[in-house]
């Protein structure tokens, strides 16, 4: 049997307390659909730390996303009416690898529906958030999937119907299924 | 004489009311190094409008991309503690293609002290921001350049100190000089 497809799970819930069992349940979700998750968390930073921790992590991270298949991104809104900023990274990488991109969001509305009037444009195609992420996801052949996470930030991080869509996606994509 | 280096010029400063004035003084200093810079208001959407028009932007910019030699990302923090989703999602496709990618940003600060605690883990790695973006910065041989552009978002948002060290840096790297 050939090695299965391996899907880089990009998302800041990474930064969540319980943010390994989090993961967990990610590469569950991944197995069922024939699929290897790969989770940042799982980075074998050679146990560096300080200043060279960092650099020895982001090698790490990227060791990975060059070797990865996909990269599914978790694009809920983090510390503002965006992506994180991370995540959002690691998507254009992917893109500019050529790899399939799926994304995923837990708020319903639309990026200017969360914006606060600051004086500059706000970009109001109705997407989820930024143009270049959407039209990445959109490129790749799908959709940022939407789904209703509920108001509590920390909450609708963790919410998992929206990557599940995004699993299957991919799966399709990868094995050919469908 | 061979044609200028390309470099795009990545940055939320599209977003300012004076936005093409910005533009064309940042292409200016570009010139001024023998490089061409690249603004992604010049891109060309043959006139499509409403839901067609954000994916004919979204390609023309993704065109602009493909045909540069290196990105500058103004990486000054955008309604919230990091910097503009898009531009950073530039910076990582740049990075996928493997062009030199330069940042620089008019906040002094680092990432932690921009973020009000939410439950949720902060990276403290003493960075501008989040670590994928200093990351592909160093990764191509420099460092976010950081000058202090000031308090007011939008003041700041069109300081070029910082730009101008990119475009000298970027100008060493693609010309052989220095």
């Amino acid at each position: 049997m050939p090695a299965a497809p391996v899907v880089y799970l990009a998302g800041p819930e990474v930064f969540l307390p319980d943010a390994v069992e989090v993961g967990r349940r990610k590469v569950e979700v991944c197995a069922r659909h024939g699929l290897a998750g790969w989770y940042p968390l799982d980075a074998d930073v050679g146990g560096a730390e300080g200043p060279a921790g960092a650099w020895a992590l982001f090698d790490a991270m990227l060791a990975m996303l060059d070797r990865c298949d996909a990269v599914i991104a978790n694009l809920t809104p983090f510390r503002g009416p965006s992506a994180d900023v991370g995540t959002v990274w690691e998507l254009g990488y992917a893109a500019g690898r050529g790899l399939p991109v799926f994304g995923y969001t837990a708020a319903m509305d639309h990026y200017g529906a969360r914006v606060t009037p600051d004086g500059l444009m706000v970009e109001d195609f109705g997407l989820a958030d930024n143009l270049m992420l959407e039209g990445a996801v959109r490129r790749a052949g799908g959709a940022v999937v939407r789904v209703d996470g509920g108001g509590d930030p920390l909450v609708r991080m963790r919410h998992l119907a929206g990557f599940e869509v995004c699993v299957a996606e991919a799966a399709t994509r990868l094995l050919g299924l469908g």
